[in-house]
């Protein structure tokens, strides 16, 4: 049975990157004999110049039609006089919505040859691996009203809305256990339940949700404490569970904890697990077209959707260890630079991981 | 001329740490003859206990006639079933709200003599110096609507309302760019303006309050980018201005990457200077009542109050200084322990203080 991947190679570094994602695709899909057939399409600031909208017809249309997405990257400073209705992130933010990726796995996870690459101590990150679930398809980011509006005394004020029904909190809760279940079975729920009332309900129902996993622990962390644990000893967690602006952040330090957010994939999943699969980094508009970028996260994001949504284990497995053994010979892209390793290019790092498969 | 110190003590290690504080006080104001005269009030959980509101009218008034406030900590777990109009909380936001205390002040200092004490590589944080300017008065803190409400299908929702008006940003804008005109001369404002309409506004009129400032820089900066680079390399930071909720998340990971935060005073100041001064750290309730708790973040919050608030200079940099020379010594309370120094207790770090001023 043919399977159908879409490509969205978006904006910035993401061409670059998601060309040798799509190199090491094909390989598989022939060693493994996956039939897998992909087509790619616009999404972002390209599809926004070429179309005049970030998210259009067409590649909705090819996007709900698939059995998995990967995607590079979008956005970017050529884009940021737009209003927010076009702005490059709507493509993402709506294919999130349309497909009800709720699900968002993001790990943080320190690859042992790249330990010298953290900020952080090596004693506090050695051995880190922390799965963060945020939930993708509410929250703050969906919520309404939201917009700019004038007031009577002549003002404006911004407004957005910071909303969670039980059942949206209840399946991101589940999918955290779940995810706990094959792991350290702890799960870590953040909220800001001292303030906010949304974070009031989400922490009840996520002690509901609790009840049907009993050989899961649950703890319940404040946002602003978790940010601290985050910087202090990280370790102490397995899985963390929260919604979609304070899992933006979260796991943004929880990668950057690594040393190596050019390594770490990301996967959003729906409730028919089909799902879109990006690096966890962005698009990097800086170092855009220079051939620098590190392939590594988008090609860790094809082994991630060949394992959760093209039932392709194998061919995931073949990925990742090449992956690991790239890396044990001692090739480096500019993010991951260290001494005694040899500094490699995007194509270069691609053209390595597909020799080690 | 008299002035009026109110000492709100709070709860968990609020009294420990505030007691030590005011003996310190009590010095400085007898060498300096300062003329100080202070008095005790409830506020948080230790209120809504005796008085049934975590906020009495008694406190409210006494706050309102000081001319600064020392505040220890509120919350802990003993209140975690309670309403969110009676949670200790309520009493800290109320006091914030009412005085319009809506300039926060939270350095993020490395101390040299505790440069071990950080989870991050000497080479990444020594010499950091950042100052984090948090809105906090405004934002989703207390934006209405508010609440939990049923759905026609029956199922709750929480929500929260994330609003910030043009005045309301120009202010804090200016507090940041003034404290910045003392430093380093950067500030870097923290939005979401790749999804948030109201963080729009927010980079809106920072860049209109900027032209007020040709001696100083603006850069803008996503927060999920800022909590990553707050990791990887913080010491780009000069000051850092941002909302109400953002800047609870912010300052707390950039406080604990000094490994010190049991060292880091922080200021909450009106429109006329008039200000309430606390530690950065909370109320610690894991540890309350063992008499281990650092006295030092509040002990600088005296030296703040007298600087800001009441125009005490000379025995703001004594209280400092004797700070530093204490840690010269060697001395550390557990949070800060480390090899070769004493470890010491909240009340023997306090008699230390007193002893070097
Ligand atoms: C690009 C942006 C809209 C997006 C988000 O905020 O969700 C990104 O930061 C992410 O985390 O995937
Ligand atoms: C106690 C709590 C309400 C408070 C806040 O969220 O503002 C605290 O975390 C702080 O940062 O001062």
């Amino acid at each position: 049975m043919t399977k159908k991947v879409l490509v969205l190679p978006g904006d910035g570094i993401g061409p670059e990157i998601v060309s040798q994602a799509v190199r090491v695709l094909d390989a598989v899909n022939e060693s493994f004999s996956l039939g897998i057939q992909h087509e790619s399409a616009l999404v972002g600031g390209s599809a926004y110049d070429e179309t005049g909208s970030p998210l259009p017809e067409d590649t909705l249309a090819k996007a709900k039609a698939a059995d998995a997405i990967l995607l590079g990257a979008v956005g970017g400073p050529k884009w940021d006089g737009l209003d927010m209705a076009v702005r490059p992130e709507k493509g993402l933010l709506g294919l999130r919505a349309n497909l009800e990726l709720f699900s968002n796995l993001r790990p943080a996870i320190l690859y042992p040859q790249l330990a010298d690459a953290s900020s952080l101590k090596p004693e506090v990150v050695a051995g880190l691996d922390i799965l963060i679930v945020r939930e993708l398809t509410g929250g703050i980011y969906f919520g309404q009203p939201r917009g700019i509006r004038t007031l009577e005394n002549g003002e404006r004020e911004g407004f957005n809305t910071y909303v969670y029904s039980e059942s949206e909190i209840r399946r991101i809760g589940r999918s955290a256990f779940e995810a706990a279940r094959q792991r350290g079975k702890r799960v870590c729920s953040i909220d800001k339940s001292n303030v906010l009332e949304v974070t009031v309900l989400w922490k009840e129902i996520m002690e509901e949700v609790a009840k049907e996993y009993p050989d899961v622990e649950l703890t319940h962390m404040l946002v602003d404490n978790a940010a601290m644990q985050l910087v202090r000893a990280p370790k102490q967690f397995d899985v963390m569970v929260t919604g979609n602006m304070f899992g933006d952040i979260l796991s943004d330090a929880a990668a950057m904890l690594t040393g190596s957010i050019g390594m770490l994939p990301s996967a959003s999943l729906n409730a028919e697990g089909r799902g879109m699969y990006e690096p966890c980094h962005g698009s990097a508009p800086d170092i855009a077209g220079k051939g620098i970028a590190n392939p590594l996260a988008t090609i860790l994001s094809v082994a991630m959707m060949l394992r959760y949504s093209l039932d392709a284990k194998e061919a995931a497995d073949a990925i990742e260890a090449a992956v690991s053994s790239v890396l044990d010979l001692g090739l480096r892209t500019a993010d991951i630079a260290s001494e005694g390793c040899e500094t490699v290019s995007t194509q270069a790092m691609g053209d390595a991981v597909l020799a080690a498969l």
